[in-house]
């Protein structure tokens, strides 16, 4: 397939690594030390947005903001493209999808891997294998288009499973958004643990990787789906009041019944 | 120098592997199993706690509310041995080393180094490299024993801090408990995003790790510090509500500046 890739980052980077072998590869990114980056490394770039197509896929993989400006411009003279993102919320694919020009193909994709590390120069082929790669359709979505977008999310190694915006979304609150804040509440606490904070051993370290996400794409996921955030945030917050007044009643039983739900929990993540 | 090691699951273990090359190490474990799989491993077992005397130093690494009955043990005969628990509260330990034989040598100690894999079968020579090993001296700490428990720290490759027990144990509610609450809570709210709960990422992976930890090591975790673990889950809760406040009212700089905050902690960690 001729394939295009709009954004250079993690993913993007990681999409032309992998898809290159077999597949005409273009990228293309607004930042022009991205380009240089992806471009030594063997990607072939384009001089514009535009100069992606024509192809038979276009994957958006921009910044979230970013992502449905991108589709807008794509979609008038797509031709037939499909038009694969790869944003962690999908709900805003889906309401631009319904308005979208007729003619055009868009699918809503969310590969599920990493989000701390940027840029090109963390791009790896095997990013996304073993993964989960999530596809929204939307009312711009043929049988075809489906197909499409699920060959090139199986051939980057991931496992597909797909799901409509609604679910996508709130579950991505739950899976996403909410770890992202209770990362940050845990590192500020942290701070209380001075002098020793230095010494940390990998239980915080892992607890609070997710505070290491960049200030601007932090921000967007908890406002993103803002409802689903707060309500995420606060089933955190009810369980760990309930953990907290245990502790202050002395009800091991209770606590130890609350820990053995959530080692449950973690045991069907395989 | 000739160690004894009370307790051979993955601390004791590791530092019975780790320390076995330049010291005649002795180990016992209450558990016959625990004592074949070390024995297999070329470790010396003794039949029984009392043996492991005489010694210059015995490591007390049992489960933790079987610390302060060993060290009762092992001080009415340990001769000068210096004793260092590994557990991960200390103010028990400094509370029993207060009222001690006199001639008792008592050094707290805890090592910094993972808490949910568990047993022999997982220890690991190298656990311990490049991590903090805090100790705490006691009543019954004199320079002698403090050098002796720095040397050994020291040698399984770890970096020494001495702290107070209430210093040690407010940290560790912060560093340890707190996290260990909060994993256990995403990890009942993360049930909430099924039917994607499997398609969960690293982020959501590492975010919950410690619920994994054993429930009975987590409720002692918990309740063996139970002031300090109330007051620091509340820390947490006050940080997520403040989130979870700053995206109901759509407040993005309040929420950024406070994840900046969470992010500058998180650099200090290495």
């Amino acid at each position: 397939m001729k394939i295009g890739i709009a954004g250079l980052g993690l993913i993007g980077g990681s999409l032309a690594l992998a898809l290159r072998e077999r597949h005409e590869v273009t990228g293309y990114d607004n930042d022009e030390r991205a380009r240089a980056a992806a471009k030594a490394d063997g990607i072939r770039i384009a001089t514009g947005l535009d100069e992606l197509l024509p192809a038979d896929a276009v994957l958006v993989a921009t910044p979230i903001a970013a992502i449905v400006p991108a589709l807008e411009q794509l979609a008038t003279r797509s031709d037939g493209a499909v038009l694969l993102d790869t944003g962690s919320l999908k709900r805003a694919v889906a309401d631009y999808a319904a308005r979208a020009p007729a003619g055009a193909r868009i699918v809503g994709g969310h590969p599920m891997a990493g989000t701390t590390s940027a840029g090109f120069s963390a791009a790896d082929p095997s990013l996304f294998r073993g993964r989960a790669f999530l596809l929204v359709p939307t009312a711009r979505s043929d049988d075809r288009a489906m197909a499409v977008a699920g060959a090139i999310a199986r051939e980057v190694g991931a496992t597909v499973t797909v799901c409509s915006a609604e679910v996508h979304d709130r579950a991505m609150a739950r899976l996403v958004a909410g770890p992202l804040a209770a990362a940050a509440a845990l590192a500020v606490a942290g701070a209380q643990a001075e002098p020793l904070l230095a010494a940390a051993g990998p239980g915080f370290r892992d607890s609070t990787r997710l505070a290491d996400t960049p200030a601007d794409l932090a921000t967007e996921l908890l406002f993103g789906i803002g409802a689903d955030t707060a309500a995420a945030i606060g089933s955190i917050i009810e369980g760990l009041t309930q953990l907290r007044d245990a502790v202050e009643r002395g009800d091991r039983e209770y606590a130890r019944s609350f820990l053995q739900a959530a080692r449950s929990v973690r045991s069907e993540l395989s």
